[in-house]
């Protein structure tokens, strides 16, 4: 089994590698690690954030463990060259429509939260978002309206197909867990979003199983913060997926915990945490890498069937965590190798 | 000064009827209402959700007080035909562009938040949300792909027009407070926000006292949970402005609390509760009118000038939350006209 490691900027070539050194520890045969360059440093590197021996790469492995892409110094790059691009292209090139974004309290961590324990301590849900449509890939471009101003335009849209596959993805998982599914969509407003809700209502009839509800996402952004434990799954277009996801990140309490998994249809997978490359704290030992570790825990899971081995290292961060092992963003002064050394220390 | 009353749907009329007391309480010379038919209340009656009647009174109108819109029997109507028009329809056909959204905690309350006391209490915050444009009014429809497939499209877009403009609503509403604006956008992937970023820049030339930042949507969002106290005012788009500015509300404890002004450029504004038309208590004399009395005030303070005559509302409600009146969304158990008497008790 082929693993393409994508550590590309800020802090992720750090947390790449205590991320790497816990699947080594699990002494697992036949596991065998390529490294590309993406993002930012691919820029600088060969001009380009995807540069095709990446993508190609990406497209032989079973998976993709990646790190983070974004740095400060390309913002002013067209947006074709911009590190972004590297997390966007792979997710069309490939075909990874369906991003899975746990979001779940460790009871040590509790208190972390913004939220009230209390309110924390009930959050257990998942964000399934698509991640092949929407206004992410539509067309897009500066034009001149009819006075000769400059107007910049986005297309939004979904097709049926789309919305289709999405669905089954939600209604699975809901059933898989809690049974209950919340889509989200501004069907008030938005004619992709009437579509989504119309075709999200024909799949269903699949699930009798499964407890369907649709919130708006002016709403959904309310009900994340009064209460967050109401939800069980929510499916989600790109757009709001991106905005719940990283609410429901922090209703948590640290970003620097949480993992996401993207899949195609033949289950090959990116994996990376949820965070970005924070530049600011890049290079200093100071990242949290445990968002990572357990991306690389969801990788054995979805995408290497194994998942034995996700649960050891599962397990094992939650022993790190229940030990005190905690990083800055965690409230304690735990180095980004300290953490890879308290996870390794409790695998058995 | 003609102020027109729209109640609307569910809690509407209930609520109004409240913010209606406490204006006649004022003993304001010269002020006079009339009353028009909204949302579904207006299909019900009249076919349309905004009858030409009441776009007539609104644009008569110095100022219209809204109650809310948004009825279950109107779900399954054409689009154009449920009760959502008629609010973007005035928007739209009375240029109200301009959306502020306060949010702030009042000391009394802010235990009800599910944020920690010490995140909530330090809420101060104002939302200048943009809601002429966007994917709200670009064009929309269903169409078939080339594989016949259905799709839901709208277009998004911003020109440098509108954003200067709701721009320099930021700058100004920041000076007249801490001096900070924050701009929110998603310039990583949409090119309507690019457009935004760069106009937004070009406009702050005219403020250098202002101490303009950048963030992104979905980084906003987790922002907004992990220390909403960073923020002054916020200044965004229509389609990111209603997810943040309800989460935002939330942050502040109940939705049932919280004020908002939609102003044109000459000042006629629409003034609202930010929370909805809560169907499932309509009638029942449950709902807190005080989202609605502090539009009010608002409207004194933006379209009528009247400052002092809004300070004696915002006093009144402070004290009678001071004194322990408290609706069931704060914990309480008064009714709605229980609510309307404890203001009026304390307005002076
Ligand atoms: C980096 C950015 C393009 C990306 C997105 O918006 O999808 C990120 O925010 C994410 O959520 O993975
Ligand atoms: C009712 C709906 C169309 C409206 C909007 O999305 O603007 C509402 O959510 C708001 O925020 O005023």
């Amino acid at each position: 089994m082929l693993i393409a490691l994508f550590p590309g900027d800020g802090i992720g070539p750090e947390i790449v590698a205590q991320a790497r050194r816990v699947l080594d520890a699990l002494g697992i045969d036949g596991l065998t690690y390529e490294e590309g360059l993406v993002g930012g440093a691919a820029y600088k590197a060969v001009g380009h954030p995807l540069p095709p021996e990446t993508l190609d790469l990406a497209k032989r492995a079973d998976a993709i463990l990646f790190g983070a892409v974004g740095d400060p110094d390309c913002d002013s790059l067209e947006r074709h060259l911009r590190p972004e691009q590297a997390i966007l292209g792979l997710r069309k090139a490939m075909g990874l429509f369906s991003n899975l974004r746990p979001a779940k309290v460790f009871p040590e961590l509790a208190d972390a939260s913004a939220l009230k324990k209390e309110v924390a301590s009930a959050i257990d849900l998942l964000i399934v978002r698509e991640t092949n449509g929407d206004v992410y890939f539509g067309e897009k471009g500066m034009r001149k309206t009819a006075d000769g101003l400059r107007e910049g335009y986005d297309i939004m849209s979904y097709n049926e197909e789309q919305v289709r596959k999405i669905a089954h993805q939600g209604f699975h998982a809901a059933r898989a867990r809690r049974g209950k599914l919340c889509s989200v969509d501004k069907a008030n407003v938005l004619e992709t979003s009437q579509l989504w809700r119309d075709v999200v209502i024909e799949v269903s009839a699949e699930y009798p199983d499964v407890a369907l509800s649709h919130m708006y996402v002016d709403n959904a952004a309310m009900q994340l913060v009064r209460d967050p434990g109401q939800f069980d799954v929510i499916v989600t277009g790109n757009m709001f997926g991106d905005i719940l996801s990283d609410q429901a990140s922090m209703c948590v309490g640290s970003i620097g915990m949480l993992a996401s998994a993207t899949l195609n249809d033949s289950n090959q997978g990116l994996y990376e945490p949820i965070h970005g490359s924070a530049p600011d704290i890049a290079g200093q030992g100071k990242a949290n890498p445990l968002a990572t570790v357990l991306s690389a825990a969801m990788m054995l899971r979805y995408s290497l069937a194994m998942p034995e081995q996700a649960d050891r290292i599962e397990a094992a961060v939650a022993r790190a965590l229940a030990g005190g092992a905690r990083s800055p963003d965690l409230g304690g002064t735990m180095s980004t190798v300290e953490m890879g050394d308290a996870v390794l220390a409790t695998l058995n």
